[in-house]
């Protein structure tokens, strides 16, 4: 069982986890729970190491120290829910990153789990304990703390589930996974069952359900996760949630299981090109040198003779960023002009079934100009269809791809 | 170099510090740091785990999962200390308990530290860092937190001295060790040297300057202790405070060295005792198996037959209990009466010259008599006099006796 950090943001909620703990363990079942900081702990702390003066001094959140304040909310929080479980009588006891330990490379901030030996862990939740687990946290070979980064905790959760070989509940604010985000189409439907790679593009296009790189870890290893409510009052059931699991285990597969959408972007585009090889592996390894992630990427011939254009999106915090590095190269490249545009939105159509059904896309384009909306840049996998459009048509967007494909109707 | 909470209570305090500490390394010495939580935040901790029910559930202090939380507090201090130093272009890095690792016995809530290998810290140090300490807190032989009790910060600051064979100097919000309480006599002078043995009575009788254990500790290892103020401008020096250290070191010794009170007395009176053997060690007994501790203890024959009377003080917070405790006794020892009274005050003369001096607690009642201050309870040892007064009669009498001793001039 996983909680976030809005489901443990005070006292009151606390003990509403620890309720929901003791039912799990009262059905029968061992139970070890993951948590996250208090809701707003971690911006309490994230902002002393700012005003310690890191940002000022071009230290970022790599820095181990960042990794020792930030690593202690969960630390409250776990120690928290364990006293409140055992004055409800229910045996349990706090485990810190170190002490399991789950063992992380140095990347500070966002290091990986490397490892997670299962024998200490084991023998406390077959003593009978409830182990209390804070999300987050590793730590390194030479013993110090490392943070695996914001909503690092589902990427514990399930790192631990798949050490102890079981299934993953991740309890949240929302009950489940819907077909796209329930504030922009009230239609928005509650999915069932969903597939790893599904969850993966939703994740990664914008749907904020769920971290990317604890889908990744769960498809990687099969364990089993499923998405459902903490918000649920004393002696009412959680609900079945929404199972994201392999595709081979759902059964009716849809062409399209999900919209989701992201604001996060911006389109960086790059007039007057020499049209000669090398170009691009100039500017995109400048990019990646700088840790620079770019996303979508086109490039077209130019009207007039030998140079062509090129558009490619970034995060809209990288964007300054990537515009500075873009330039350093211009000397070597020769490019004419570069341009931002920020007022851009990703609108994504993810489903497992386009890998064998055509037409998908030729329906998108269809649904979106019959709403008069204009596609920038278009990028796909084998599983979803993305494009780049002005932001002022985003909830246009997503509601008429939402009915293009039926996914109001069940 | 310790600092309390108080010292290190904002960003732009634990600022102040790293200058301190980076003088310090200016000076040429390799620096070790010891730091509290941020002034108020072990109580916003505390808090939180008294309203996961802990308290209304029996659960005390000596909790594991208590200790898990409220050693995050000094955790964050560490790193945040340690990130300023870096900014200030001063190598450093954080220590938490169980890394260096501070080995303490599993009396959670006030664990006592057993050995603090120092070999890490030492590699550390010699390396060019500055070594940035969580205070407070230590880890038990099988690796869960342990916590040192209020003011443990002292303890693991002289602890860690003695470890590594050095000084520690112990940073706070006044600039030395005075003859008594300023805000209460504002004669009251600074002492520039006091050995052990009067630190130890000074903190055990109500100065609040250094914690007992902290003191004992130092004795025992003859750690030199210096305490002197942190809240000194940029640029300035911390002064030179007040030594602590043994008694042979100080030249000159007076007679007597402060005057300390307490006002967390109580005072528990019995009437009508049966008198004769066993009665005694019933009652303080059952007191020691509650782990209530007993101060000043005065037995008298009343004026009537058979029967004596006896009081007796302990922590106002432990009165209510140890009447109870009292109580349930009563059948075995049969006394007739007991009364609580908690509106009284300690006030202690404290001086090494007491043992090769005669007279000084003659004095001590004449000038309280003077005064008209009646004296309710007397308790000595070979270098210091208490007396229980009327809590209303403190201040008249910490002065009385602090002009009685000359401790207002030099």
């Amino acid at each position: 069982m996983k909680f976030g950090g809005t489901s443990v943001a005070d006292l009151e909620r606390i003990r509403r986890v620890a309720r929901l703990v003791s039912a799990e363990r009262d059905a029968g079942h061992q139970v070890a729970v993951v948590v996250s900081a208090m809701a707003g702990k971690t911006n309490e702390l994230v902002a002393w190491t700012d005003g310690s003066g890191a940002a000022a001094q071009g230290l970022t959140p790599s820095d181990d120290e960042y990794d020792v304040v930030v690593a202690s909310g969960e630390q409250v929080t776990a120690g928290l829910l364990a006293m409140t479980l055992r004055n409800m009588g229910v045996p349990a006891r706090s485990w810190l990153g170190w002490q399991i330990p789950i063992i992380a490379d140095d990347a500070h901030g966002r290091a990986r789990i490397d490892d997670i030996p299962p024998e200490k862990l084991g023998a406390s939740m077959d003593a009978g304990e409830v182990a209390v687990i804070a999300g987050f946290q590793g730590v390194t070979r030479d013993g110090r703390i490392a943070t695996l980064g914001r909503g690092g905790s589902d990427t514990s959760a399930v790192a631990i589930a798949a050490a102890l070989g079981c299934g993953c509940d991740i309890y949240t604010d929302v009950d489940g996974v819907y077909t796209t985000d329930p504030r922009i189409e009230s239609r928005a439907r509650k999915l069932a069952k969903v597939s790893y790679e599904e969850m993966l593009e939703m994740a990664s296009l914008g749907a904020k359900v769920l971290q990317t790189r604890s889908v990744e870890l769960a498809m990687a290893y099969h364990v089993p996760v499923r998405v459902l409510s903490s918000f649920v009052e004393p002696g009412e059931a959680p609900g079945q949630g929404t199972i994201v699991c392999d595709e081979e285990e759902i059964v009716e597969k849809r062409i399209v299981s999900g919209v989701a959408y992201s604001r996060d972007e911006a389109k960086i585009s790059l007039f007057g090109l020499p049209d000669h090889p090398g170009v691009s592996s100039t500017i995109f390894g400048a990019l990646a040198d700088a840790n620079v992630n770019v996303d979508m990427i086109v490039q077209s011939k130019a009207r007039t003779a030998d140079t062509a254009n090129m558009e490619f999106t970034v995060g809209k915090r990288d964007a300054a960023r990537a515009v500075e590095i873009v330039r350093s190269v211009q000397p070597d490249v020769g490019f004419e002009d570069v341009q931002v545009n920020d007022d851009v939105a990703k609108v994504s159509v993810i489903g497992v079934g386009m890998r064998s059904h055509t037409g998908v896309a030729k329906s998108m384009f269809q649904a979106l100009a019959d709403k008069g909306v204009n596609i920038q840049v278009i990028s796909t996998s084998e599983i979803k269809i993305s494009v780049l459009i002005d932001a002022a048509y985003t909830e246009l967007a997503v509601r008429a791809l939402h009915a293009a494909y039926g996914l109001d109707q069940l």
